[in-house]
């Protein structure tokens, strides 16, 4: 290992950025990922589903067809990072039990799984028996179902833990630090590598491109580490960074999520798949881990930047769990967190070239970051690199809201 | 301050504890208090409300009278305990405010209060204007309720760390540490100071009491303190201590509560007053602090030792909660926690001489620790120094049960 000026700096070591820097290190690129706490973003707090078909929504055709070709990569994916690590994801392939609580759960949940059924995507309707036999321990007024055999799950704790000694592995090198900037330069500053723009020369993101182009990052304390690119992998965080020029700065909010983690008690295996269920005009999913945990979740929050864990979240959450499985009411309350989604203005994620050279980005991708890292990961090495990203990321061009953002 | 052997070693540093010491010390009496976790007992998780009038119960009078010769100590001795440690103890004399939220709520709650008036407690009927003068948030379903006023609360957090720095004040030592076991000794073992019983000898656990008397503790590592007089205030774990004899061993029991602690949002004042709710056929109260806090309290359960957090104690304290005071959705969830009451066969405690010479109980205050804290210090410290504790212990004799028991 060399002290040598990495080719390519990742900002954000959640699921996505690690991915994307042990992709890199394994094309024999040099990395340094930069994060003052690996996995304390979204990937902290997320529940993992692998679910393409159960989050599908209608009209949002690019994202599912993103979802499933990701979804595809799974399999091989967490093979090859448990194989690299040396230790398990969680990875988990029960399906995912779809049930409804109540007569117009019923009719949601219906409507759902025809909608799902007309992009032809693979859901079995559940008679009561059938469910009973997947989920003994569901509400008795649980009457149908619905499964998603090919859905799976993933512990996204364990991924970032996995992700990051398999990088490590491959010799990417880790900055436990804060990015203060982004450094770029131009042909207006005297064109040459010691000419850059960062904390203390903020003119640059107001400023007209030209043939301005990323040198490297400065980290908060002043050090600068340059870099031939800077992948934007920060998440909800990722339009916040100094030095960003205006038209490239990623248009991603914070989407607060809570999520309650329960622990079944000793010998319970109350919950076997993941259940997504209709409740009472809400809706709740269940992740079940291997060590008897189960993550409940989510709220979806437009409320900026703030954290809190609320009585309400909390109480949603909770009650409709336990309005599901009933026998949850004895299980602990192991904690309540909440995150920051990185939302996007279409759903969709920004994964590609910006507007300004050398700086990629791979962020905004909502409810469905852990689904997307395999392919996020594998077409931000395609970039780097000159090959050709998959198709289906196409779609997630940083650059396709320029015209719009341009005429505003 | 010597380290010459104490008179007295208290077993024990919550509230009853800490204050029974406090009082020792200002009558001159040598006391060291051993506690690994000093307030991480009951009084870690207890409301703090002082409320002889709305937790009284039909048929224990005997409780009532001894709550309310302890809550009219209590402004006397708060200004005290402040005066002593220079710090806050969260002191409120706000009183109590009861209120019903559906039908059958109001008709329980009207039950009660005509009980509380058969008592010549004072309560007074609240109308619907007055209710929301007194609590603007609450539900707009409250339409009736009932104003203790004479209730109080306090904060046993804070409560707990000023009488620790009063006692410390007083010369009041302090030993983080486990008692391991009751030391005593009797004419059959060669009488005189040299020969104890302790963890290695429980022969006397079951022996024939005689003469034999306590002669201090042993702690956890071997180490002796002699003491002329033990005092047990180790709450739910009173009955626990290994060298007890057995016709001296308080009938004491955990009764696990759990409570959630909010913080309202800042700015926020929701809660106004010590509110108890009758909720859909539930109970929930709430006691604001000074701070933004309220805690919401409690559950009661018969469950030995375990001391889970569950998530259906969470659920249903916070679903009362929010249904009495819509706005809590909003407060933060800081945390839930669970803690043992020490229950006894009478809802009574155990106050005074045990039956073994020199081991004196303060024990079993089940519900009602805060609360008496300030008539079981002072009547411990009689009983200790020869005086004559109040009246409204007597009732309290921890020797009451021998009879029963020894006929068992």
């Amino acid at each position: 290992m060399t002290a040598a000026p990495p080719d390519v700096v990742v900002v954000g070591a959640g699921a996505v950025g690690l991915a994307t820097a042990w992709r890199l290190a394994e094309r024999g690129v040099e990395v340094v990922v930069v994060d003052p706490q690996p996995g304390g973003g979204a990937s902290g707090v997320a529940a993992g589903m692998l679910a393409p078909v159960t989050e599908a929504r209608l009209g949002e055709l690019d994202l599912l067809r993103l979802g499933l070709a990701s979804a595809e990569r799974w399999p091989a994916f967490a093979a090859e990072v448990e194989a690299a690590a040396g230790r398990s994801v969680g990875y988990r392939s029960d399906g995912t039990v779809v049930v409804a609580l109540d007569a117009d759960d019923r009719a949601a949940m219906a409507d759902l799984v025809d909608r799902q059924r007309s992009l032809g995507l693979e859901v079995d309707d559940l008679q009561a028996r059938e469910v009973r036999a997947l989920e003994p321990a569901l509400a008795p007024g649980v009457r149908r179902g619905a499964l998603a055999s090919g859905e799976r799950s993933v512990d996204p704790a364990a991924l970032v833990g996995a992700l990051g000694v398999a990088a490590e592995r491959h010799g990417v090198r880790f900055r436990h630090e804060q990015v203060a900037a982004l450094l770029t330069t131009g042909d207006r500053d005297a064109p040459g590598a010691g000419s850059a723009h960062g904390a203390s020369g903020r003119v640059a993101a107001e400023a007209e491109l030209g043939d301005r182009r990323v040198v490297g990052v400065e980290l908060v304390g002043g050090e600068r580490l340059a870099a031939g690119a800077v992948v934007l992998a920060s998440g909800a965080w990722s339009a916040d960074l100094a030095g960003l020029p205006a038209r490239a700065r990623p248009p991603v909010r914070p989407v607060k999520g809570q999520v309650v983690t329960l622990r079944q008690r000793p010998g319970d295996t109350l919950v076997r798949h993941t259940v997504r269920a209709f409740v009472r005009g809400s809706t709740v999913y269940l992740v079940p881990r291997d060590d008897g945990r189960v993550v409940c979740g989510a709220t979806v929050e437009e409320r900026g930047w703030d954290a809190t864990v609320t009585a309400g979240g909390a109480y949603e959450l909770l009650r409709d769990a336990i309005a599901v499985f009933p026998g949850l009411d004895e299980a602990e309350l192991v904690g309540v967190r909440a995150g920051f989604r990185p939302g996007t203005p279409d759903d969709l994620p920004l994964i590609g070239a910006s507007a300004v050279d050398g700086l990629v980005v791979a962020a905004g991708h909502y409810r469905n970051g852990i689904l997307l890292t395999p392919i996020t990961a594998e077409a931000v090495a395609d970039v780097v690199t000159g090959g050709e990203p998959p198709a289906e990321v196409q779609p997630c061009d940083p650059r396709r809201f320029d015209r719009v953002r341009s005429r505003a």
